[in-house]
């Protein structure tokens, strides 16, 4: 499994990605699942990916035209108009990886053995930052301010956190705390999803990332986010109002709130 | 779906279960999930159900034999010795029911279609009360104060608070505000989990329910902890330390815990 979001705020974009790819439980990897690409001062696209790991490894191979000599390759993506022509060729291609190796093993694309899905996100010089969810189908959708987020992988464990903790006009540093709250709550969870982890902010005009960063296990911010959550979230229950059990009366609720 | 959540504690288990069936999403119905059945002063039995709500509860009826005579009926449950035998009886008569069906329109129970899973409680006078999961080919595994609660159903956005909040001395109360907050939790998350709740409390050598109750969707001890949990996590959030973007030294981390 994979645990990525993509987030839209006021001020920009934020990425988080884990690492942790696991063909059953006794055959982990740590593999990056978050790529960018920038023209500076012109445009950052950065893409993240969950499912098959050929597939998605296929996609950003041809995305970049690793088959060709390096000084022969061109990546579309940097060439696209729009970021609604950057989703649709990602879009094409992943369809198209996942329907041949599908078809070469005597299966549907629908099976889902080779399926994967993913995540685009960037902005264009004179267009608004866009956030894309890429189907194994090939078609898309985009995120907006009714819902400005996007999960793909082990998505469930974080997402509530996710729901009550978003706000739009929210700072980088919260957007990013947040994330960390809703990726330690998953990994507290599931073992297919695993640190270290990958985090990319692209502020809107930007068009280099403002901060990226690889976060080790032994982060020192991760494990205090970690920690103090934990505590955070016992005081959060006690400072709620308390049910009482009023056995005598067939318990009818006394409220004490 | 279904979400229940069955928990052991120092002091009994607490159970609470949704009503929510659906076949799609435009074919919601409300049923009961849980059922519980006593022999006041000896002993005390319930059951969750996740799943196939007609093999659910043609396994509910075939425990209280109601395609006999009322005066006939002779519920299993009530005689076997030890809660060992309990769960042996419902996990044999889960399993029947769903190998049947399945046979019966030519697919294998491993399908899928008829499949169901079910949450065992209860203490019988002279023993400990136990808490059994049970699984749709008919075993099934007990909790321990080392995995002290189990879920059925849509388990997974809920999981993260149970794992932070529970502590095994806690009171019944508190035990009940937390099942709340993780209920919520999904509710808020899944179409396919709703009000109201049915919530029941076992305390050790009572042989009866302590507190047994639904809690409607207008209920103001629910609505109240609904309201104040998205407060209390998001003045959780903000009391965390804050991460720092420092993009000129390249996003080195800047504590401020």
């Amino acid at each position: 499994m994979t645990y990525c979001v993509g987030m839209m705020l006021d001020r920009g974009l934020v990425l988080m990605s884990d690492t942790r790819t696991n063909s059953g439980v006794d055959n982990i990897s740590t593999f990056r699942k978050m790529y960018h690409w920038q023209v500076p001062g012109e445009r950052v696209i950065a893409v993240m990916t969950a499912g098959n790991l050929a597939t998605t490894q296929a996609v950003v191979s041809q995305l970049e035209e690793r088959n060709k000599a390096p000084a022969e390759r061109h990546n579309s993506l940097l060439e696209a108009p729009t970021m609604f022509q950057v989703a649709t060729i990602v879009g094409n291609l992943l369809q198209d990886v996942i329907e041949e190796r599908a078809a070469d093993n005597g299966q549907t694309a629908a099976a889902g053995t080779f399926s994967a899905t993913m995540i685009v996100a960037g902005q264009i010089k004179g267009m608004e930052p866009r956030l894309f969810l890429i189907y194994p189908e090939g078609n898309f959708i985009e995120a907006s301010f009714d819902t400005p987020f996007f999960q793909i992988g082990e998505t469930k464990y974080g997402r509530p956190i996710l729901i009550r903790g978003y706000e739009r006009d929210m700072s980088f540093e919260a957007a990013v705390k947040l994330m960390c709250v809703s990726f330690d709550s998953t990994l507290k969870a599931n073992l297919s999803v695993g640190m270290p982890l990958d985090l990319l902010v692209l502020e809107t005009d930007g068009f280099t990332p403002l901060h990226e960063r690889r976060i080790e296990a032994s982060d020192p911010y991760f494990q205090s986010i970690s920690t103090s959550w934990g505590e955070a979230l016992r005081q959060a229950l006690e400072g709620l109002p308390d049910y009482t059990l009023d056995a005598a009366a067939g318990g009818r609720l006394k409220g004490t709130a």
